[in-house]
């Protein structure tokens, strides 16, 4: 039903990111509508299109969906990536909670007043609270949860790609993780998305930031 | 299988109030186990207890639970609170986050610099996000999503007494936010839960906030 899916959200990464990288692997195409302006978020919530005032906003299956996370639990459970019962599916949200919690670190990067402590912060996390644990819930099984492939795979994977880009070689003393990108990397829908062109954004730069900031009347630094 | 639940938290709302809430409106008894030094810490640390090295910390169905949400999702999933179909769920999941972003404002008011302040966002924000939203949602409808008792509604009404706490008359011109807490409060296991001496928590006191800096190691406020 309800044609294609739209995507309502910055010409960046943010909370977009991970859902776009979960309608990749879940093969389902969709269409973008970039968010540049104030007057054009002002027009979203005199539409009522924005429950809770914020974006991301999918239009997928008739339905206007908003809040990340839950968008990511309808996506993953139509697309059979979020567990193969209630037990595995608590361990998928679990690893996707933790993994989320991390890349919302790095999300706000663009908005933190003293950067240099902030990628301090991150990268101790990183290396000593949240690796390890993938490190070792790696060290045998091919996906994190159930010998399956789910949403909390592909929320890791696209972590480990933001570490990299941060810092190079942060995965050397993590051979599971390594392997496990590796693997992930040569899932044809993900390879593709990797390629120049494809809809995957960008690590975000200051027009991304200034865009944010416009939009949502940010007059300083959200940390 | 595995007993009895056991909750690992402190004495005090926090994350884990919303999780005791749900259990009961569950029927599912639980015992808590309460931290409250620095060495409990880190002896479930040291035992890989918390993957993330993170409470609450629930132990059931032979499964040692963490992430705030996830813990969540499973109770609602298992007890049948959390809609009757992927577009109910998704529903209940969207209604839930955003409850859960305004409650989690009210939580860190004891670990925030400027109270004042934070009181002035949280009051703003409900008064002109989130309930104006709910009042519309329940303008008809006994529950939030699809005629049908859900972990959203739990949240809601959670939310409701602790607005009411904070901001006497809150509810005043929302009266179907209004009528539907009082609908919830004669369900008696929430009207059980609602009586001194049930496993309610408190509002968070100085010995609470103490505790939990204490604990973690917090030497400043979080914000």
């Amino acid at each position: 039903m309800a044609g294609k899916v739209v995507l309502h959200y910055f010409n960046g990464r943010g909370k977009m990111e991970s859902i776009r990288w979960l309608l990749t692997v879940a093969k389902v195409e969709f269409d973008e509508v970039y968010l540049t302006t104030r007057e054009q978020y002002e027009k979203l919530l005199s539409d009522g299109d924005l429950m809770f005032q914020q974006v991301p906003l999918v239009e997928i299956d008739g339905m206007k969906l908003i809040q990340t996370k839950a968008i990511l639990n309808y996506i993953a459970e139509k697309y059979d990536l979020h567990g193969k019962d209630l037990k595995d599916r608590v361990m998928v949200n679990m690893y996707s909670e933790g993994v989320i919690d991390l890349m919302e670190m790095i999300m706000i990067l663009p908005f933190t007043a003293d950067k240099p402590a902030q990628l301090k912060t991150i990268q101790s996390k990183a290396k000593e609270r949240y690796l390890p644990l993938f490190e070792k819930a790696l060290s045998g099984p091919i996906y994190l949860v159930g010998g399956k492939l789910s949403c909390a795979d592909v929320q890791l994977f696209e972590c480990t790609l933001m570490l990299e880009e941060l810092f190079a070689g942060v995965l050397a003393d993590f051979s599971n993780v390594k392997a496990f990108q590796g693997r992930m990397t040569m899932i044809p829908a993900i390879a593709r998305f990797l390629q120049p062109g494809s809809q995957r954004k960008p690590q975000p730069d200051e027009i991304y930031a200034k865009t944010v900031m416009e939009v949502f009347n940010f007059n300083k630094p959200l940390k």
